[in-house]
């Protein structure tokens, strides 16, 4: 392997990262499972060497390189994905997009921004509004995440029921493909020019290539924002409502029902026990925020009671503050979220369907939902479920089973299984249920179509 | 071929047509190029036969059998395409969606419809409106076309600006792939569980397979409408106003801007000659509606005129009126539309640059444009051009350099080559330019992963 190296090296000079310190520190991501594994003392293979290009032609011959020496890639961006979408073995090579970073072209009449794909979320976000402009996208990781991450994991942020999710913001990428080509779809707001062939790259978990840029049609900032909130007996006349204010056409840009659970949990203050608290905000135009809020009301009051606005500002201000793993493990708990999704008729039955299944592992001490984004036609469950396994040794099997356990219940139902932090490793044994069995051979055929030597994020996404 | 007839003879009964006037009747899109073909005395080659089978397995069969047999296979909806997407050879066998028709399933508390992929657009519609519900589509050939062949070509409707274009309002679809396999999509509003598979079929154009059931997420038929219009000085000026109020946040159904001589052709009593028409139409919640009208005004006020909502309502009553290519061409007319898009400062210069290419070709005596489907960074532009060749031996050869012609004005300038017609025939030759080198690569890698024969739609789409 040390022609790889030194053929990499010729390549990236010092952008070819060897340090063990520098190699480790790209590994992985954020997975529980990981985390898991390194506080038991078995730490994370670290990968042969950090490829940090600076530019889509340096990548390209790198990925050349590796293929050449048949060698596993590995691409990584901010390293916050949750479900083990990078995780190198000792005899890969990571592709880090961490060079690859900041504003290369804007134009403010045509609301475009193109980033590299390594910049940071939250950095290409305030560079947009430094303009009075925004991506529109904020999911809880973004002081961590970057924006070719959010591509490639078809991420969905907290105010997506307005303005869509990222690939309702990705105008054109830029991608190094898995041969060593590169690819960049068309600077056009809409074409009918043959299959959409962007999407193979968006939610793609760096199995076809590596993202390297992405241009956003982004949008002015909201001119105004509207917050309000209302609880409602159980979780299912929460959810009544928010079908209801959606099926009216209303898109309040934040819709987050918490179950009776998570609502006494965070607003114990605000709401009868048992009650699910639905948090509201309204952005747009002053104008149109006003009726919006009206109407949405009106709606919520049918079934539903207002609470303070205050609850909303409340969850504002702590949204992004979550404990980390080392944490929760320090503690003795095991813990991670599951997010799926259905329609309205199924949502109820999922919700229930799938506490049940979680509460029956053994060691499960919580399992609770909120639904935080909506469409026209159903709507996510995003669960929370924390265990506390006997022993340290019982920390994987648990965190495996609590695992299966929602999968399963889901599928039974005919849910979707993974509404936005993707498959990685911890939900590839579902690709079947997923995509059903021809959809799984569609994936197997584009893969071996685009990366014939299945060496690009071997292990994520295809069981 | 006999032993292909006898398989699909045997697989289809009835659904097998056979006769001259069947096959004829079934050969061949809305392509003006054909249509000069066959009014110089050519005819366009019957098929084999057409499959019209009544379900996806006997579709699959049927493919099976082509695939057997190496015969070639042309999926064809209601044959309203005016690209050249459907046109057999004698030696080919048409796959017509014509007998998987009708609703399949509904669930109104979803807003999800079911429908076979051959229904009629206009009688899908019309299905929808009967419960109060709309799918929001609403192309000019709505009462020819099928749900399947809006999906395969990735249609845009007359709402598109609000409702968004057929990608946004497909939730599942079922096909059966080139290989003879049946592709079901999930059923879930949304996932981030690998690349999102249906955008292969979508705008496939039939290359990849053939679609047989598509499932809407539909919505309310809208609340309220409200219709207004404006002039403005010129083309440009109206543009400027459609990016200013996207820009805003605000989303009409109708967003149509003539430009100075298309005005003139239609509303000349309503606006001084060289004004450009803006028509809207504003539809949804009442209390939404009358607020976007309002602040639409002020920003089109601002540089434009008034018109009275009359204009609006003729272009309703009128909307779908288009004379047949046979019309045109007893009078000597050869003529077409070519719609393309681009970001909004490339706009203006794309529109003068393909009128004077157009109006460059020998015989060329119209060419004008509208823009009608509204994005945050862009806009389509929808040509017409109409030629007067001196004989009827240069129809076909004016044909083929008026579009040349509008084609390599718009890629000089960097713009969208196709914005919902599709590619077909017509635009085959400009894929490279379309899709970059890197785009037509991966579609020809995809193609061949999942076609590998090639015998699926042969002649469309690549070049």
């Amino acid at each position: 392997m040390s022609k790889l190296i030194d053929d990499l090296a010729a390549i990236l000079g010092d952008g070819l990262l060897q340090t063990e310190a520098e190699r480790s520190a790209r590994a992985r991501d954020t997975w529980m499972r990981s985390q898991i594994q390194i506080s038991a003392g078995s730490p994370v293979a670290a990968p042969l060497a950090v490829c940090a290009p600076s530019s889509s032609e340096e990548l390209a011959e790198a990925v050349r390189a590796c293929i050449a020496h048949d060698t596993a890639m590995i691409p990584r961006g901010g390293g916050s994905g949750v479900v083990g979408g990078v995780l190198a073995s000792a005899d890969s090579v990571v592709l880090s997009t961490e060079r690859m970073t900041g504003l290369r072209a804007f134009s403010s009449n045509d609301l475009l921004a193109a980033f590299g794909a390594g910049t940071n979320g939250l950095e290409a976000e305030k560079r947009m509004q430094s303009e009075g402009l925004s991506i529109g996208h904020w999911p809880q990781s973004i002081e961590l995440s970057t924006v070719g991450g959010w591509v490639a994991t078809r991420a969905s942020g907290q105010y997506s029921t307005a303005f869509g999710n990222i690939e309702d913001m990705v105008f054109s990428l830029e991608a190094v493909l898995a041969d060593g080509s590169i690819y960049c779809s068309r600077d056009t707001p809409r074409a009918s020019a043959g299959p959409d062939l962007r999407h193979l790259l968006i939610g793609g978990e760096g199995t076809l290539g590596v993202i390297t840029e992405v241009t956003f049609s982004i949008r002015q900032q909201p001119e105004s924002e509207v917050r309000q909130a209302f609880h409602f007996g159980d979780f299912e006349a929460g959810l009544e409502a928010a079908r209801k204010l959606m099926r009216a056409g209303w898109r309040p840009a934040v819709l987050r029902l918490y179950d009776g659970r998570e609502s006494w949990r965070h607003f114990r203050e605000r709401l009868p026990k048992g009650n699910a608290m639905l948090i509201l905000a309204h952005m747009g135009p002053a104008a149109l925020t006003a009726v919006e809020a009206d109407a949405v009301s009106t709606i919520c009051e049918s079934n539903g009671v207002a609470a303070p606005d205050e609850v909303v500002d409340g969850w504002f201000e702590h949204r992004n503050t979550v404990p980390t793993w080392d944490e929760l493990l320090a503690q003795g708990i095991v813990a991670d979220t599951i997010e799926i999704a259905g329609d309205w008729t199924r949502l109820p039955k999922l919700y229930h369907a799938v506490i049940d299944a979680l509460e029956a592992v053994e060691g499960v001490v919580a399992a609770s939902a909120h639904s935080s984004h909506a469409y026209r036609s159903g709507a996510n469950l995003y669960f929370t479920v924390a265990a506390t396994p006997a022993a340290p040794e019982d920390y994987t099997s648990t965190y495996d089973a609590f695992w299966s356990a929602a999968m399963n219940a889901a599928a039974s139902i005919g849910a979707g299984l993974a509404h936005h932090h993707g498959v990685g490793r911890v939900r590839r044994d579902w690709m079947r249920e997923e995509l059903g069995i021809g959809g799984l051979s569609m994936l197997r055929s584009v893969k071996k179509a685009i990366d014939p030597h299945g060496l690009m994020n071997p292990g994520v996404l295809l069981p």
